[in-house]
Protein backbone atom coordinates (compact mmCIF):
# COMPACT_ATOMS: atom_id res chain seq x y z
CA UNK A 1 0.00 0.00 0.00
CA UNK A 2 2.83 2.51 1.01
CA UNK A 3 4.76 1.57 -1.74
CA UNK A 4 2.11 2.06 -4.31
CA UNK A 5 1.39 5.35 -2.88
CA UNK A 6 5.27 6.36 -3.15
CA UNK A 7 5.68 4.63 -6.59
CA UNK A 8 2.60 6.75 -7.83
CA UNK A 9 3.92 9.56 -6.37
CA UNK A 10 7.27 9.03 -7.87
CA UNK A 11 5.64 8.27 -11.22
CA UNK A 12 3.58 11.72 -11.35
CA UNK A 13 6.62 13.96 -9.89
CA UNK A 14 8.49 12.45 -12.67
CA UNK A 15 5.91 12.97 -15.54
CA UNK A 16 5.44 16.43 -14.56
CA UNK A 17 9.43 17.49 -14.23
CA UNK A 18 9.49 15.98 -17.79
CA UNK A 19 7.20 18.68 -19.18
CA UNK A 20 8.54 21.71 -16.72
CA UNK A 21 12.18 21.01 -17.67
CA UNK A 22 13.60 21.90 -20.98
CA UNK A 23 14.56 18.85 -23.45
CA UNK A 24 18.09 17.53 -23.79
CA UNK A 25 17.59 19.28 -26.82
CA UNK A 26 16.37 22.84 -26.33
CA UNK A 27 19.34 25.71 -27.07
CA UNK A 28 21.54 26.23 -25.10
CA UNK A 29 21.64 22.51 -24.74
CA UNK A 30 24.16 21.69 -22.21
CA UNK A 31 22.51 23.09 -19.50
CA UNK A 32 19.52 21.12 -20.18
CA UNK A 33 21.59 18.31 -20.04
CA UNK A 34 23.06 19.05 -16.80
CA UNK A 35 19.61 19.92 -15.16
CA UNK A 36 18.23 16.05 -16.52
CA UNK A 37 21.25 14.96 -15.20
CA UNK A 38 21.08 15.71 -11.54
CA UNK A 39 17.12 15.81 -11.82
CA UNK A 40 16.40 12.49 -13.42
CA UNK A 41 19.06 10.67 -10.98
CA UNK A 42 16.44 8.28 -9.43
CA UNK A 43 15.88 9.61 -6.45
CA UNK A 44 12.66 8.79 -3.89
CA UNK A 45 10.37 11.97 -4.68
CA UNK A 46 10.60 12.03 -0.92
CA UNK A 47 9.14 16.00 -0.87
CA UNK A 48 6.74 15.71 -3.75
CA UNK A 49 4.90 12.60 -2.15
CA UNK A 50 4.55 14.26 1.35
CA UNK A 51 2.94 17.19 -0.52
CA UNK A 52 0.91 15.45 -2.82
CA UNK A 53 -0.49 13.08 0.27
CA UNK A 54 -0.47 16.26 2.15
CA UNK A 55 -2.98 17.86 -0.68
CA UNK A 56 -4.77 14.63 -0.65
CA UNK A 57 -5.70 14.61 2.99
CA UNK A 58 -6.83 18.19 2.92
CA UNK A 59 -9.21 17.79 -0.33
CA UNK A 60 -10.38 13.96 0.57
CA UNK A 61 -9.03 13.11 -3.13
CA UNK A 62 -5.66 14.11 -5.55
CA UNK A 63 -5.84 17.67 -6.51
CA UNK A 64 -5.32 18.17 -10.24
CA UNK A 65 -1.88 19.53 -11.46
CA UNK A 66 -0.79 19.21 -7.63
CA UNK A 67 2.35 17.17 -8.73
CA UNK A 68 3.56 20.02 -10.91
CA UNK A 69 3.54 21.66 -7.13
CA UNK A 70 5.98 18.36 -6.30
CA UNK A 71 8.02 18.82 -9.22
CA UNK A 72 8.68 22.63 -8.12
CA UNK A 73 10.05 21.18 -4.95
CA UNK A 74 12.25 18.45 -6.53
CA UNK A 75 14.07 20.75 -8.82
CA UNK A 76 14.53 23.13 -5.77
CA UNK A 77 15.69 20.10 -3.52
CA UNK A 78 17.87 19.09 -6.63
CA UNK A 79 19.86 22.79 -6.87
CA UNK A 80 21.15 22.50 -3.69
CA UNK A 81 22.27 18.76 -3.97
CA UNK A 82 23.96 20.38 -7.30
CA UNK A 83 25.16 23.41 -4.95
CA UNK A 84 26.32 21.04 -2.15
CA UNK A 85 28.13 18.69 -4.01
CA UNK A 86 31.01 21.68 -5.69
CA UNK A 87 34.78 21.48 -4.48
CA UNK A 88 34.30 24.40 -2.77
CA UNK A 89 31.57 23.43 -0.70
CA UNK A 90 30.82 18.90 0.09
CA UNK A 91 33.12 18.26 -2.72
CA UNK A 92 31.43 15.18 -3.79
CA UNK A 93 31.43 13.02 -6.93
CA UNK A 94 28.80 10.67 -6.45
CA UNK A 95 25.31 11.24 -5.57
CA UNK A 96 23.07 8.43 -6.08
CA UNK A 97 25.79 5.89 -7.61
CA UNK A 98 26.42 9.08 -10.72
CA UNK A 99 28.94 11.11 -11.20
CA UNK A 100 27.54 14.55 -9.64
CA UNK A 101 26.55 17.19 -11.89
CA UNK A 102 30.11 19.24 -11.89
CA UNK A 103 32.17 15.84 -12.58
CA UNK A 104 29.66 15.02 -15.78
CA UNK A 105 29.68 19.15 -17.07
CA UNK A 106 32.28 21.72 -15.11
CA UNK A 107 31.50 23.32 -12.34
CA UNK A 108 30.77 26.38 -13.89
CA UNK A 109 27.56 24.82 -15.77
CA UNK A 110 26.83 22.94 -12.53
CA UNK A 111 26.47 26.73 -10.86
CA UNK A 112 24.32 27.34 -13.58
CA UNK A 113 22.15 24.46 -13.75
CA UNK A 114 21.65 24.65 -9.62
CA UNK A 115 20.69 28.33 -10.34
CA UNK A 116 18.31 27.13 -13.05
CA UNK A 117 16.53 24.83 -11.39
CA UNK A 118 15.82 27.48 -8.32
CA UNK A 119 14.18 29.50 -10.97
CA UNK A 120 12.32 27.11 -12.80
CA UNK A 121 10.78 25.96 -9.95
CA UNK A 122 9.39 29.21 -9.36
CA UNK A 123 8.27 29.74 -12.86
CA UNK A 124 6.46 26.47 -12.28
CA UNK A 125 5.23 27.46 -8.66
CA UNK A 126 3.94 31.09 -10.35
CA UNK A 127 2.01 28.95 -13.01
CA UNK A 128 0.45 27.08 -10.76
CA UNK A 129 -3.59 25.53 -11.54
CA UNK A 130 -4.97 26.84 -8.08
CA UNK A 131 -5.82 30.56 -7.23
CA UNK A 132 -3.73 33.31 -7.40
CA UNK A 133 -3.85 34.03 -3.90
CA UNK A 134 -2.93 30.36 -3.14
CA UNK A 135 -0.04 30.51 -5.29
CA UNK A 136 1.83 33.52 -3.65
CA UNK A 137 0.53 32.03 -0.41
CA UNK A 138 2.64 29.02 -1.50
CA UNK A 139 5.49 30.93 -3.10
CA UNK A 140 6.28 32.88 0.23
CA UNK A 141 6.26 29.79 2.29
CA UNK A 142 8.96 27.74 0.14
CA UNK A 143 11.14 30.79 -0.12
CA UNK A 144 11.18 30.89 3.58
CA UNK A 145 12.05 26.86 3.93
CA UNK A 146 15.10 27.35 1.32
CA UNK A 147 16.16 30.75 2.69
CA UNK A 148 18.82 31.80 5.04
CA UNK A 149 16.89 32.61 8.21
CA UNK A 150 15.34 29.38 9.56
CA UNK A 151 15.64 27.27 5.51
CA UNK A 152 17.63 25.47 3.69
CA UNK A 153 20.44 27.88 3.08
CA UNK A 154 20.68 28.96 6.39
CA UNK A 155 21.42 25.26 7.43
CA UNK A 156 23.71 24.98 4.96
CA UNK A 157 25.77 27.83 6.29
CA UNK A 158 26.66 26.88 9.58
CA UNK A 159 26.61 23.54 8.76
CA UNK A 160 29.60 24.89 6.92
CA UNK A 161 31.05 26.87 10.16
CA UNK A 162 30.36 23.85 12.09
CA UNK A 163 33.26 21.69 10.43
CA UNK A 164 35.59 23.85 12.22
CA UNK A 165 34.09 24.09 15.70
CA UNK A 166 32.47 21.42 18.25
CA UNK A 167 28.90 22.01 17.54
CA UNK A 168 26.82 22.08 20.34
CA UNK A 169 23.56 20.38 20.50
CA UNK A 170 21.47 23.40 19.46
CA UNK A 171 23.64 24.23 16.65
CA UNK A 172 23.51 20.64 15.76
CA UNK A 173 19.17 21.16 16.00
CA UNK A 174 19.20 23.88 14.25
CA UNK A 175 21.28 22.73 11.17
CA UNK A 176 19.01 19.83 10.60
CA UNK A 177 16.00 21.45 10.95
CA UNK A 178 16.84 24.69 8.55
CA UNK A 179 18.49 22.23 6.37
CA UNK A 180 16.40 19.17 5.72
CA UNK A 181 13.29 20.07 8.07
CA UNK A 182 12.77 23.31 6.82
CA UNK A 183 12.03 22.35 2.97
CA UNK A 184 9.90 18.69 4.12
CA UNK A 185 7.78 21.32 6.40
CA UNK A 186 7.36 23.94 3.55
CA UNK A 187 6.64 20.40 1.23
CA UNK A 188 3.62 19.54 3.42
CA UNK A 189 2.45 22.88 3.93
CA UNK A 190 2.18 24.02 0.38
CA UNK A 191 0.28 20.89 -0.74
CA UNK A 192 -2.22 21.75 2.11
CA UNK A 193 -2.33 25.31 0.85
CA UNK A 194 -2.76 23.81 -2.90
CA UNK A 195 -5.68 22.29 -1.53
CA UNK A 196 -7.36 24.67 -0.02
CA UNK A 197 -6.61 24.52 3.66
CA UNK A 198 -7.74 25.99 6.44
CA UNK A 199 -5.16 28.43 8.97
CA UNK A 200 -5.84 25.06 11.86
CA UNK A 201 -4.91 22.48 9.30
CA UNK A 202 -2.21 24.28 8.41
CA UNK A 203 -0.23 25.09 11.75
CA UNK A 204 -1.07 21.28 11.87
CA UNK A 205 0.71 20.35 9.18
CA UNK A 206 3.73 22.59 9.71
CA UNK A 207 4.28 21.02 13.28
CA UNK A 208 3.88 17.73 11.78
CA UNK A 209 6.82 18.56 8.92
CA UNK A 210 9.25 19.65 11.64
CA UNK A 211 9.12 16.96 13.70
CA UNK A 212 9.30 14.24 11.06
CA UNK A 213 11.71 16.58 9.24
CA UNK A 214 14.23 16.77 11.96
CA UNK A 215 13.49 12.87 12.43
CA UNK A 216 14.09 12.11 9.22
CA UNK A 217 17.34 14.40 9.34
CA UNK A 218 18.44 12.22 12.42
CA UNK A 219 17.71 8.98 10.93
CA UNK A 220 19.91 9.81 7.57
CA UNK A 221 22.48 10.61 10.59
CA UNK A 222 22.00 7.30 11.80
CA UNK A 223 22.18 5.73 8.51
CA UNK A 224 25.33 6.85 7.67
CA UNK A 225 26.52 5.04 10.43
CA UNK A 226 25.06 1.99 10.35
CA UNK A 227 24.91 0.93 6.45
CA UNK A 228 27.33 -0.28 3.95
CA UNK A 229 27.77 2.16 0.90
CA UNK A 230 26.31 -0.14 -1.20
CA UNK A 231 23.16 -0.33 0.80
CA UNK A 232 22.49 3.57 0.29
CA UNK A 233 23.99 4.02 -2.90
CA UNK A 234 26.18 6.85 -1.72
CA UNK A 235 29.76 7.04 0.44
CA UNK A 236 28.32 5.69 4.00
CA UNK A 237 30.91 7.02 6.78
CA UNK A 238 30.99 10.38 5.21
CA UNK A 239 30.12 11.83 8.22
CA UNK A 240 32.45 11.05 10.30
CA UNK A 241 34.91 11.43 7.96
CA UNK A 242 34.62 14.80 7.06
CA UNK A 243 33.85 14.81 10.71
CA UNK A 244 30.46 16.65 10.36
CA UNK A 245 27.94 17.68 13.35
CA UNK A 246 25.30 14.69 13.22
CA UNK A 247 23.27 13.06 15.97
CA UNK A 248 25.07 9.58 16.51
CA UNK A 249 28.45 11.75 17.04
CA UNK A 250 27.00 13.99 19.77
CA UNK A 251 24.07 11.88 21.63
CA UNK A 252 25.27 7.79 20.38
CA UNK A 253 23.40 5.74 18.63
CA UNK A 254 20.67 4.85 20.95
CA UNK A 255 19.76 7.87 22.39
CA UNK A 256 19.83 9.12 18.80
CA UNK A 257 17.08 5.93 17.72
CA UNK A 258 15.13 6.87 20.52
CA UNK A 259 14.96 10.65 19.73
CA UNK A 260 13.96 10.02 16.06
CA UNK A 261 11.09 7.74 17.20
CA UNK A 262 9.65 10.41 20.22
CA UNK A 263 9.79 13.06 16.93
CA UNK A 264 7.66 10.77 15.06
CA UNK A 265 5.28 9.87 17.83
CA UNK A 266 4.66 13.80 18.29
CA UNK A 267 4.32 14.58 14.73
CA UNK A 268 1.20 11.92 14.33
CA UNK A 269 -0.43 13.16 17.68
CA UNK A 270 -0.86 16.14 15.25
CA UNK A 271 -2.73 14.44 12.63
CA UNK A 272 -5.01 12.98 15.21
CA UNK A 273 -8.17 15.41 13.90
CA UNK A 274 -7.74 14.20 10.63
CA UNK A 275 -9.06 10.98 11.17
CA UNK A 276 -8.50 8.32 8.24
CA UNK A 277 -7.80 10.67 6.00
CA UNK A 278 -4.20 11.05 7.76
CA UNK A 279 -3.34 7.66 7.54
CA UNK A 280 -0.99 7.55 4.13
CA UNK A 281 1.11 10.85 6.08
CA UNK A 282 1.22 8.41 8.77
CA UNK A 283 2.24 5.53 7.33
CA UNK A 284 5.23 8.17 5.16
CA UNK A 285 6.47 9.56 8.49
CA UNK A 286 6.70 5.63 10.55
CA UNK A 287 8.30 5.17 6.78
CA UNK A 288 10.95 7.66 7.24
CA UNK A 289 12.02 6.14 10.60
CA UNK A 290 12.17 2.88 9.55
CA UNK A 291 13.48 2.55 5.78
CA UNK A 292 16.89 1.08 5.85
CA UNK A 293 18.12 3.79 2.68
CA UNK B 1 16.13 65.83 -13.72
CA UNK B 2 17.70 62.67 -15.19
CA UNK B 3 20.31 62.95 -12.15
CA UNK B 4 17.06 63.66 -10.24
CA UNK B 5 15.57 60.45 -11.56
CA UNK B 6 18.63 58.09 -11.37
CA UNK B 7 19.21 59.75 -7.29
CA UNK B 8 15.78 59.31 -6.31
CA UNK B 9 15.00 56.03 -7.81
CA UNK B 10 18.52 54.63 -6.02
CA UNK B 11 17.53 56.09 -3.09
CA UNK B 12 13.84 54.42 -2.64
CA UNK B 13 15.80 51.50 -4.18
CA UNK B 14 18.60 51.02 -1.44
CA UNK B 15 15.68 51.72 1.43
CA UNK B 16 14.01 48.42 0.28
CA UNK B 17 17.02 46.38 0.05
CA UNK B 18 17.50 47.78 3.62
CA UNK B 19 14.34 46.00 4.92
CA UNK B 20 14.18 43.22 2.55
CA UNK B 21 17.71 41.84 3.35
CA UNK B 22 18.00 40.10 6.71
CA UNK B 23 20.24 42.34 8.85
CA UNK B 24 24.42 41.64 9.15
CA UNK B 25 23.47 40.54 12.96
CA UNK B 26 21.07 38.04 12.06
CA UNK B 27 22.08 34.31 12.43
CA UNK B 28 23.60 33.14 10.33
CA UNK B 29 25.93 36.08 9.89
CA UNK B 30 28.53 35.05 7.60
CA UNK B 31 25.89 34.67 4.69
CA UNK B 32 23.90 38.28 5.41
CA UNK B 33 27.28 39.72 5.65
CA UNK B 34 27.97 38.71 2.05
CA UNK B 35 24.29 39.09 0.55
CA UNK B 36 24.72 42.95 2.02
CA UNK B 37 28.46 43.07 0.88
CA UNK B 38 27.42 42.91 -2.91
CA UNK B 39 24.01 44.55 -2.85
CA UNK B 40 25.72 47.79 -1.17
CA UNK B 41 28.31 48.61 -3.34
CA UNK B 42 27.63 51.42 -5.19
CA UNK B 43 25.74 49.97 -8.20
CA UNK B 44 23.33 52.53 -10.17
CA UNK B 45 20.25 50.21 -9.76
CA UNK B 46 19.30 50.92 -13.28
CA UNK B 47 16.79 47.90 -13.50
CA UNK B 48 14.70 49.28 -10.66
CA UNK B 49 14.78 53.04 -12.23
CA UNK B 50 13.69 51.79 -15.51
CA UNK B 51 11.21 49.34 -13.25
CA UNK B 52 9.81 52.07 -11.29
CA UNK B 53 9.47 54.52 -14.34
CA UNK B 54 7.49 52.40 -16.63
CA UNK B 55 5.35 51.72 -13.72
CA UNK B 56 5.46 55.80 -12.99
CA UNK B 57 4.02 55.87 -16.95
CA UNK B 58 1.82 53.56 -17.05
CA UNK B 59 0.23 54.92 -13.68
CA UNK B 60 0.63 58.57 -14.18
CA UNK B 61 2.66 58.45 -10.72
CA UNK B 62 4.80 56.31 -8.61
CA UNK B 63 2.94 53.04 -7.67
CA UNK B 64 2.95 53.02 -3.90
CA UNK B 65 5.67 49.90 -3.17
CA UNK B 66 7.30 49.52 -6.22
CA UNK B 67 10.44 50.06 -4.98
CA UNK B 68 10.22 46.38 -3.26
CA UNK B 69 9.72 44.79 -6.75
CA UNK B 70 12.68 46.87 -7.88
CA UNK B 71 14.92 45.89 -5.10
CA UNK B 72 13.81 41.94 -5.75
CA UNK B 73 15.01 42.61 -9.46
CA UNK B 74 18.22 44.58 -8.30
CA UNK B 75 19.00 41.02 -5.93
CA UNK B 76 18.43 39.18 -8.93
CA UNK B 77 20.82 41.20 -10.54
CA UNK B 78 23.36 40.93 -7.87
CA UNK B 79 22.86 36.59 -7.63
CA UNK B 80 23.99 36.72 -11.05
CA UNK B 81 27.33 39.06 -10.50
CA UNK B 82 28.25 36.98 -7.82
CA UNK B 83 27.92 33.53 -9.93
CA UNK B 84 29.75 35.02 -12.53
CA UNK B 85 32.40 36.20 -10.58
CA UNK B 86 33.55 32.90 -9.44
CA UNK B 87 37.07 31.36 -9.88
CA UNK B 88 34.59 28.92 -12.59
CA UNK B 89 33.06 31.32 -14.22
CA UNK B 90 34.59 35.03 -14.99
CA UNK B 91 37.33 34.52 -11.94
CA UNK B 92 36.98 38.26 -11.57
CA UNK B 93 38.64 39.58 -8.32
CA UNK B 94 37.21 43.50 -8.31
CA UNK B 95 33.60 44.19 -8.91
CA UNK B 96 32.79 47.73 -8.62
CA UNK B 97 36.11 48.56 -6.99
CA UNK B 98 35.27 46.01 -4.35
CA UNK B 99 36.87 42.56 -3.64
CA UNK B 100 34.08 40.43 -4.90
CA UNK B 101 32.17 38.07 -3.04
CA UNK B 102 34.17 35.04 -3.10
CA UNK B 103 37.14 37.15 -2.46
CA UNK B 104 35.82 38.28 0.80
CA UNK B 105 33.68 35.55 2.13
CA UNK B 106 35.34 32.43 0.42
CA UNK B 107 34.12 30.74 -2.66
CA UNK B 108 30.94 28.54 -0.43
CA UNK B 109 29.65 31.37 0.84
CA UNK B 110 29.70 33.51 -2.25
CA UNK B 111 27.72 30.36 -3.75
CA UNK B 112 25.40 30.01 -0.71
CA UNK B 113 25.18 34.38 -1.07
CA UNK B 114 24.00 33.77 -4.37
CA UNK B 115 21.54 31.62 -4.21
CA UNK B 116 20.39 32.90 -1.11
CA UNK B 117 19.49 36.53 -2.98
CA UNK B 118 17.67 34.58 -5.28
CA UNK B 119 15.47 33.12 -3.02
CA UNK B 120 15.09 36.30 -1.23
CA UNK B 121 14.12 38.01 -4.45
CA UNK B 122 11.09 35.29 -5.18
CA UNK B 123 9.79 35.94 -1.36
CA UNK B 124 9.74 39.85 -1.89
CA UNK B 125 7.90 39.39 -5.01
CA UNK B 126 5.48 37.09 -3.45
CA UNK B 127 4.59 39.80 -0.91
CA UNK B 128 4.70 42.88 -3.13
CA UNK B 129 1.69 45.33 -2.41
CA UNK B 130 -0.21 44.47 -6.02
CA UNK B 131 -3.70 42.05 -6.37
CA UNK B 132 -2.06 38.56 -6.46
CA UNK B 133 -2.89 38.14 -9.94
CA UNK B 134 -0.30 40.62 -10.91
CA UNK B 135 2.20 38.67 -8.53
CA UNK B 136 2.06 35.87 -10.14
CA UNK B 137 2.28 37.46 -13.67
CA UNK B 138 5.54 39.05 -12.40
CA UNK B 139 7.13 36.18 -11.17
CA UNK B 140 6.47 34.20 -14.66
CA UNK B 141 8.12 37.25 -16.35
CA UNK B 142 11.15 37.38 -14.06
CA UNK B 143 11.68 33.83 -13.77
CA UNK B 144 11.88 33.54 -17.60
CA UNK B 145 13.96 36.50 -17.96
CA UNK B 146 16.27 34.97 -16.00
CA UNK B 147 15.85 31.29 -17.15
CA UNK B 148 17.93 29.23 -19.71
CA UNK B 149 16.13 29.45 -22.77
CA UNK B 150 16.21 32.92 -23.93
CA UNK B 151 17.07 34.36 -20.14
CA UNK B 152 19.79 35.34 -18.41
CA UNK B 153 21.27 31.92 -17.39
CA UNK B 154 20.50 31.15 -21.21
CA UNK B 155 22.77 33.46 -22.41
CA UNK B 156 25.86 33.13 -19.57
CA UNK B 157 25.77 30.10 -21.10
CA UNK B 158 26.26 30.58 -24.21
CA UNK B 159 29.03 33.33 -23.02
CA UNK B 160 30.98 30.58 -21.79
CA UNK B 161 30.98 28.71 -24.62
CA UNK B 162 31.49 31.16 -26.83
CA UNK B 163 35.43 32.05 -25.38
CA UNK B 164 36.08 28.44 -26.93
CA UNK B 165 35.05 29.00 -30.22
CA UNK B 166 34.67 32.25 -32.83
CA UNK B 167 31.12 33.26 -32.24
CA UNK B 168 29.25 34.14 -35.46
CA UNK B 169 26.99 37.15 -35.35
CA UNK B 170 23.68 35.45 -34.90
CA UNK B 171 25.54 33.58 -31.48
CA UNK B 172 26.71 36.81 -29.96
CA UNK B 173 23.27 39.04 -30.32
CA UNK B 174 21.71 35.60 -28.54
CA UNK B 175 24.15 36.11 -25.55
CA UNK B 176 23.58 39.50 -25.15
CA UNK B 177 19.61 39.80 -25.69
CA UNK B 178 19.37 36.76 -22.93
CA UNK B 179 22.16 37.95 -20.80
CA UNK B 180 21.33 41.29 -20.58
CA UNK B 181 18.08 42.92 -22.39
CA UNK B 182 16.20 39.72 -21.03
CA UNK B 183 16.35 41.15 -17.34
CA UNK B 184 15.84 44.64 -18.49
CA UNK B 185 12.53 43.81 -20.22
CA UNK B 186 11.43 41.89 -17.89
CA UNK B 187 12.33 45.03 -15.21
CA UNK B 188 9.75 47.26 -17.63
CA UNK B 189 7.23 45.07 -18.18
CA UNK B 190 7.22 43.45 -14.57
CA UNK B 191 7.18 47.78 -13.60
CA UNK B 192 4.27 47.91 -16.14
CA UNK B 193 2.31 44.93 -14.89
CA UNK B 194 2.76 46.50 -11.12
CA UNK B 195 0.77 49.50 -12.37
CA UNK B 196 -1.68 47.34 -14.14
CA UNK B 197 -0.72 47.96 -17.71
CA UNK B 198 -3.15 46.51 -20.49
CA UNK B 199 -1.59 43.75 -22.81
CA UNK B 200 -0.81 46.47 -25.73
CA UNK B 201 0.89 48.28 -22.93
CA UNK B 202 3.05 45.10 -22.32
CA UNK B 203 4.04 44.56 -25.84
CA UNK B 204 4.99 48.14 -25.92
CA UNK B 205 6.93 48.20 -23.09
CA UNK B 206 8.63 44.66 -24.06
CA UNK B 207 9.56 45.69 -27.23
CA UNK B 208 11.11 49.27 -25.50
CA UNK B 209 12.95 46.87 -23.35
CA UNK B 210 14.41 44.17 -26.05
CA UNK B 211 16.16 47.00 -28.37
CA UNK B 212 17.43 49.28 -24.99
CA UNK B 213 18.76 45.93 -23.57
CA UNK B 214 20.73 45.20 -26.36
CA UNK B 215 22.01 48.89 -27.12
CA UNK B 216 22.95 48.88 -23.14
CA UNK B 217 25.09 45.78 -23.92
CA UNK B 218 26.46 46.88 -26.78
CA UNK B 219 27.17 50.19 -24.92
CA UNK B 220 28.94 47.97 -22.60
CA UNK B 221 31.30 46.43 -24.97
CA UNK B 222 32.34 49.59 -26.59
CA UNK B 223 32.92 51.20 -23.41
CA UNK B 224 35.28 48.18 -22.49
CA UNK B 225 37.69 48.96 -25.39
CA UNK B 226 37.83 52.72 -25.18
CA UNK B 227 37.42 53.57 -21.28
CA UNK B 228 40.54 53.07 -18.96
CA UNK B 229 39.83 50.73 -15.39
CA UNK B 230 39.67 54.66 -13.46
CA UNK B 231 36.99 55.71 -15.44
CA UNK B 232 34.93 52.76 -15.32
CA UNK B 233 35.53 51.37 -12.00
CA UNK B 234 36.12 47.93 -12.91
CA UNK B 235 38.90 46.04 -14.96
CA UNK B 236 39.09 47.51 -18.62
CA UNK B 237 40.16 45.54 -21.58
CA UNK B 238 38.88 42.82 -19.79
CA UNK B 239 36.77 41.39 -22.91
CA UNK B 240 39.49 41.59 -25.17
CA UNK B 241 41.95 40.40 -22.77
CA UNK B 242 39.57 36.90 -22.37
CA UNK B 243 38.58 36.76 -26.05
CA UNK B 244 35.27 37.37 -25.28
CA UNK B 245 32.75 37.82 -27.99
CA UNK B 246 31.86 41.38 -28.29
CA UNK B 247 30.48 43.62 -30.43
CA UNK B 248 33.38 46.07 -31.19
CA UNK B 249 35.50 42.84 -32.10
CA UNK B 250 32.99 41.43 -34.49
CA UNK B 251 31.73 44.69 -35.89
CA UNK B 252 34.53 47.29 -35.46
CA UNK B 253 33.46 50.04 -32.78
CA UNK B 254 31.57 52.82 -35.64
CA UNK B 255 29.35 49.67 -36.85
CA UNK B 256 29.10 48.98 -33.21
CA UNK B 257 28.09 53.14 -31.97
CA UNK B 258 25.73 53.00 -35.01
CA UNK B 259 24.03 49.88 -34.56
CA UNK B 260 23.46 50.75 -30.76
CA UNK B 261 21.68 54.01 -32.04
CA UNK B 262 19.86 52.50 -34.13
CA UNK B 263 18.49 49.90 -31.43
CA UNK B 264 17.63 52.93 -29.16
CA UNK B 265 15.41 54.79 -31.84
CA UNK B 266 13.64 51.93 -32.38
CA UNK B 267 12.60 51.52 -28.88
CA UNK B 268 11.97 55.28 -28.41
CA UNK B 269 9.12 54.67 -31.10
CA UNK B 270 8.20 52.13 -29.15
CA UNK B 271 6.59 54.66 -26.80
CA UNK B 272 5.14 57.20 -29.16
CA UNK B 273 1.62 56.22 -27.97
CA UNK B 274 2.33 57.19 -24.47
CA UNK B 275 2.90 60.88 -25.04
CA UNK B 276 4.71 63.30 -22.54
CA UNK B 277 4.33 60.24 -20.12
CA UNK B 278 7.01 58.59 -21.59
CA UNK B 279 9.84 61.77 -21.18
CA UNK B 280 11.57 60.06 -18.59
CA UNK B 281 12.01 56.55 -20.07
CA UNK B 282 12.77 58.13 -23.87
CA UNK B 283 15.78 59.65 -21.32
CA UNK B 284 16.54 56.82 -19.69
CA UNK B 285 17.03 55.03 -23.22
CA UNK B 286 19.46 58.10 -24.23
CA UNK B 287 21.24 58.11 -21.17
CA UNK B 288 21.88 54.44 -21.61
CA UNK B 289 23.67 54.69 -24.71
CA UNK B 290 25.54 58.16 -23.98
CA UNK B 291 27.01 57.35 -20.54
CA UNK B 292 30.31 56.82 -19.98
CA UNK B 293 30.51 54.10 -17.43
Amino acid sequence: MLQETLEHGRRLTDAALERLIPAETQHPVSIHKAMRHSVFAGGKRLRPVLCMEAGRMIAGSLPAGIEELGAALEMLHTYSLIHDDLPALDNDDLRRGRPTCHKAFGEAIAILAGDALQTQAYEALARLRCPAESRVRIIEEIARGTGTVEGMIGGQVVDLEAERSKPTAEMLEYIHRSKTAALITASLVSGGLYAGATDDEVRKLRAFGQSVGLAFQIVDDILDVTQTSEQLGKTAGKDTAAQKATYPALFGLEESERQADSLVKSALEQLQGFGERANTLKELARYLVERKK
